[in-house]
């Protein structure tokens, strides 16, 4: 691990659409691999937002079969385990690389915030630890997360639920199964009640690298829609009525392919 | 009907986004109504669009029971109707409002376009004559309709259709039933060919009212999503394949609301 100072060297945050390519073209899952070390990895899966048994399971096949040094699931059901189960703690401190799998967004807020493992995870981030989480894990990612919502175009009063998330950063607003799942309408929603924050909202087999100079750069097969607010000269949320649409002027909007890239600190997009 | 120079004096143009209240609040006809001459209305129903039989007579119906002077369906079914029957043509002219209705619009432009009705409806609203479409209707408004094409948040390579439309305006292109039918997609796809003109995504009961100084002003209930590609830095149309999603740079996006504005020459809204 790198001995920059913390501001300089944070790791790889990688919030995934949902749907990555396992097993024919795993692109997404091989940059987090590439970025936690390559051969040298040691990666450990968080399979908490599932409510299967077998997904953490699954992904540590998936890793060590794409040849990372060592994948471990930390099966974490509760919060007991997440605050007295020291074999996790000591598993985390040694990995070189973070997944969070999908399932239930809230699963993971509930049963991780505010116990030592949320905080070791930030911290191992801090100190250059890249963490990826795909689907609920990339909604949980952020300082704020989507807890919930409908879908649709049109952004309407009420039709998003936030929440407080991991905390890894607090410039992105994440939402996942973008375009599958039509949800530009709760992304513009959830950042209308406060736009500082830039919405991405990530297709399925697509993810968004966050580096730690603050620039993401799209990877995979699909899209990455992102929403810059910090030109926004009005939203009408304040008077909107429930379910009523909300209106929004100067929306910056960016439809992103594999390797182009957008500067949160310049707003600008690198193609 | 006012006698100033041409350019100063256009008729209103309105395109509606498809199921505008008939009955309980109809602001959008009433709307048109109003801008036609109200009480004093001569209203021309173009029922083309339609393959119902009755379009024509309930738009009528309707327009009447709302108080005009008078209302004419004008039931145009043929290429040999819109080129030789002169009751149309003389109907035509002493109307102060032109109505079309849904259905679709590949019969309006198949069945009205080179005709003397087509030539006719644009003279009479450069005149002053106001003219109203809906759905279909307000498809074949402008210089370029939407013919067809597929829904979805992403625009996608091939994924919309362009046809020559009515041409009373080159600097719109409308799409209907926009945040029902989840059409932003094809808005931009159909946009990113030529980025000169903007988009209005108009969504049911709501309508656009363009005035002769290339103002719009939404009336209705629902959403119309502006897209403004005056300041678009990059189409990876050209390179995309079929069915691919297609990269854009800088999109500027209003949602407006019932009153608010949105100036064609300045790209500003006022709200």
């Amino acid at each position: 691990m790198p001995s920059k100072p913390i501001d300089d060297q944070r790791g790889y945050i990688m919030p995934i659409g949902g749907g990555e390519d396992k097993f024919a073209s795993p692109t997404v899952l091989q940059k987090f691999i590439d970025l936690s070390g390559g051969n040298d990895a040691i990666i450990a899966v968080i399979p908490t937002a599932s409510k299967l048994e077998d997904t953490g399971d699954i992904y540590v096949d998936i890793f060590e079969k794409m040849g990372v040094k060592e994948a471990h699931n930390l099966k974490i059901e509760s919060r007991l385990d997440a605050t007295t189960n020291k074999d996790y703690q000591d598993t985390l401190s040694k990995c070189t690389g973070i997944f969070m799998t999908g399932g239930n967004q809230l699963l993971l807020s509930t049963t991780l915030g505010g116990t030592p493992i949320a905080k070791l995870i930030r911290r191992l981030n801090a100190k250059g630890v890249s963490v990826a989480g795909t689907s609920a894990g990339a909604a949980f990612i952020s300082g704020f997360m989507i807890a919930g919502g409908q879908g649709g175009l049109m952004p309407r009063c009420n039709m998003v639920n936030l929440a407080p998330g991991l905390g890894l950063t607090n410039k992105l607003l994440v939402d996942q199964h973008f375009s599958q799942r039509d949800r530009l309408g709760r992304l513009l929603a959830a950042l209308s009640y406060n736009p500082y924050m830039v919405g991405v909202g990530i297709d399925e087999d697509t993810g968004v690298l966050l580096n730690s100079s603050n620039v993401i750069e799209v990877i995979g097969s699909g899209m990455v829609t992102v929403i810059d607010f910090s030109h926004l000269k009005h939203s009408s949320l304040h008077n909107a009525r429930n379910n009523a649409p909300i209106s929004l002027v100067d929306i910056r909007m960016h439809m992103l392919l594999e390797g182009q890239k957008f500067d949160l600190k310049t707003s600008l997009v690198e193609f």
